[in-house]
């Protein structure tokens, strides 16, 4: 490893867009990775991302592209992961360069289908990364906000602190600003149920539902995250901080959340495809309602806003008469 | 007493008028007071309360108008107070009627100026009514949602629990769902607190900060807001309830919100005189952040949201300037 760790981002989307976007701040240069070599030359053309955060212009002289995986993991000591949790691991099955010398950041905030694992625990059991070279980055953050350069709060989470602390230094700038966590199960776990939170509130706002119950509604659900992830892994953490709260409320609260918009349409009597198929994506919490409930049928938490949601998604149940039901579970 | 206690609502304004809506479901006939005589005519003829809530009739016969506050105390067993708290003296100092055998229910989530108290202490302390005999009532709960009929929550807090419980029987309905708490004064508290973090909410919206921070503003809010009641009145309670969090989250993020409509005038440049002029109304927070500013000279509680609306409200200080010095102190 160089005095200077290289930092790498996996992953094309907008968040990864974002991450760049901030790294460059910092960091003289940054390796990028793209599935799409095609993607990789329209952004060389036009100097910024072709499909996400247009509006973001980059120096592509401070950018290593790759589209090799192993090409961009032997050129890096930091990987930063942004693709959706459904493609990971597929791509890092075909690793050939081992990673358990890097520190791995998650910024992905799904489950890996595959072993129904957030990514932390996948990265540990499936490639043997220890967990002290495991972080997880997590907002409050839309990444069309970084792109405004809107102040933004991050939470850096490895049990390694102060890899957390000089991980964050590299993001920090004017407009983030980063605090640490040893509590990468937690954070990661609250960033994947906070999807889900966000389709339930999509879906109530879809059916109709008001301000007054949208307030029930996010009260009660921290409530059960917290339940959740304090089974899961039962340490001392405050629910309330930034990383967990602030996180469920900017993405259940925010017009530019994918999952509560999803959300929004099932309410409004789209069926799941069809939903899918006009915002041309799959929410992460789609998903991740799936994975959620069946990992819980392990722990079994009383988990009513994600029950109701599996019910509606994978249980053809209409959204009116779950939700109705949701209503007396709720105070 | 009668074997059905007679219900009155003191106070003619937006909630006055939705806690009358909910009540007329339930009970025959209230007892309601408004201060102007013309208005309780106007009300009569048009059938709706002549300045809030236009679009809630009202069936007239069931309604028992009273312009003397002596007249309808004398005739009623629970009195609900929505007047605004600044006012609340001045009426009360006219009572010549005993109230210490009432049930009074605040619903108005202010401090008394006169006395830098929380309604429930200065009814306790200036018109002698036990402990047992204060409520509160609670949200989340805009009153232009209850004229819409859409599904809300309401607490409400007595330290006698059945008497909590009898009358949350009053309002529950088809769009009402009543808990009951014993923390009068944490419920209340945090209802006074929580405007002042609505204008807080509207300065930095005024001032262009976004959703990100928001939900970092938000998410530390209700911390502040837990270090202040715990030190006020040390009990077991989840913050995360409905009655605090909830409450905290319709206020914030709500288009009905008086508070953050005030405080984002103020982030826009407004002067406070201004920005009231401009509103028709003075919103409740602009006295509470004053009143919470003195009482915790006494509790000196690290409240720097409050703090900052207190500096740009009362001290001048330019709200850009104090919200970027609020920055450094959230996380």
């Amino acid at each position: 490893m160089n005095s200077e760790p290289k930092v790498a981002v996996i992953g094309s989307g907008s968040w990864a867009t974002a991450l760049a976007k901030i790294l460059l701040n910092n960091e003289d240069s940054i390796n990028w990775y793209f599935r799409s070599a095609d993607n990789i030359e329209q952004f060389k053309r036009f100097r910024h991302n072709p499909n996400y955060l247009r509006g973001v212009e980059f120096d592509i002289n401070r950018i290593q592209f790759y589209d090799d995986l192993n090409e961009l993991v032997e050129a890096s000591d930091i990987l930063i992961l942004t693709i959706p949790s459904a493609f990971l691991h597929e791509a890092f099955s075909k690793l050939t360069v081992p990673i358990n010398q890097k520190f791995v950041v998650s910024a992905i905030k799904g489950i890996v289908p595959e072993y129904n694992q957030i990514v932390g625990h996948y990265l540990h059991e499936s490639h043997q990364l220890p967990f002290e070279r495991i972080g997880v980055i997590t907002g409050p953050c839309h990444a069309e906000e970084v792109a405004l350069e809107r102040l933004s709060y991050l939470t850096i989470a490895c049990p390694n602190i102060k890899r957390a602390r000089d991980f964050g230094t590299k993001l920090d700038c004017e407009y983030i600003r980063t605090h640490v966590s040893d509590d990468i199960f937690g954070t990661e776990y609250a960033a994947v149920l906070k999807n889900i939170v966000a389709i339930a509130s999509g879906i109530v706002h879809g059916l109709r539902y008001g301000d007054n119950f949208q307030a029930v509604l996010i009260a009660n659900a921290i409530q059960e995250i917290k339940r959740f992830v304090d089974k899961v892994h039962p340490i001392t953490r405050d629910i309330k901080s930034s990383a967990y709260l602030g996180d469920l409320l900017v993405t259940s609260y925010s017009q530019f959340s994918r999952n509560r918009t999803f959300g929004a349409m099932i309410g409004k009597g789209y069926t799941t495809r069809t939903a899918q198929i006009e915002m041309h994506m799959v929410a992460e919490g789609y998903y991740a309602t799936k994975s959620i409930h069946e990992i819980n049928e392990t722990y079994k938490v009383k988990m009513p806003i994600c029950d109701a949601v599996y019910n509606i998604l994978y249980g053809n149940v209409p959204p009116a008469v779950e939700i109705r039901q949701l209503t007396n579970k709720l105070r």
